[in-house]
């Protein structure tokens, strides 16, 4: 059961994950200030595969334990927000909206820490690094929108 | 407690439905041809609120319920593949690869039914609708797909 659960899970993060292949940082991206701590492209993929093999087994496990309703309802409403980022900031390249959707996403990610601990301490370790990763990217995009005011103001219109 | 898991539920498939207003049907929607059963443009956010609101409450019944792991997990899935079709199909404008996630969506939503029927029967009713509309949304894309094979074979490049 749990490798059943696992595979749900994963293919859940994958299709989240998705979106990091099908808005790849482009031109617009590269043409940004950064700040010093950004890591190189090829960071992100890997990180974020280490990570969703996390998730999914910190959301496998807790699946597995009696009472886990609210820790799963808050792996779901992690993942929603996981996948939006993306489209956000590299699809819609508005690096404020960018802003607020990583905010919620950390405090979503928070939220199911807590709540995966509370059933099943394992799983709560599991989110740690992942707390830490959208702390991180938040600190980007937030370094991102203070060395490019104009880019933040302006986002191109994608509806035309 | 049930309330408490909605709203989680409920914030998670706002997340997934934020696409829709970020990544709107702009001019190249409208300039597509269409098949004769596409509902006019406000249809669609209506019909999203309302089965996002069976959703939840699916979701939050089947959480409060012993052994309802994996109908948790699969609601998961699902949410993450809701919110993917918008940014492939309004934001990278490619009908053909949104084609192959609202196939994918309609999978994840026909075993999520199934698994919430087996621990809850009002919460596998609550999933019938998010299927039929699901399945209209699939026919939608391919008769975009089947009446538009010059902008399905182009996809505009996003990342320039």
């Amino acid at each position: 059961m749990f490798w059943l659960l696992f595979s749900v899970f994963l293919v859940a993060c994958l299709g989240a994950g998705a979106t990091g292949g099908l808005f790849p940082p482009g031109p617009w991206y590269r043409a940004l200030n950064k700040p010093w701590f950004t890591p190189p492209d090829w960071v992100f993929p890997v990180t974020w595969l280490v990570l969703y093999l996390c998730m999914a087994t910190a959301g496998a496990r807790v699946a597995m334990t009696e009472g886990a309703g609210l820790a799963l309802a808050l792996w779901a409403l992690q993942i929603a927000f996981n996948g939006l980022w993306t489209p956000v900031f590299f699809g819609l390249r508005n690096i404020r909206l960018g802003m607020a959707v990583v905010s919620f996403l950390w405090l979503t990610v928070f939220f199911a820490m807590v709540a995966h601990w509370q059933v099943d301490t394992l799983a709560g370790v599991l989110f740690v690094p992942y707390l830490v990763w959208v702390t991180i990217a938040a600190a980007l995009n937030a370094g991102v929108w203070r060395m490019n005011p104009d880019a933040a103001r302006n986002p191109p219109d994608v509806a035309s």
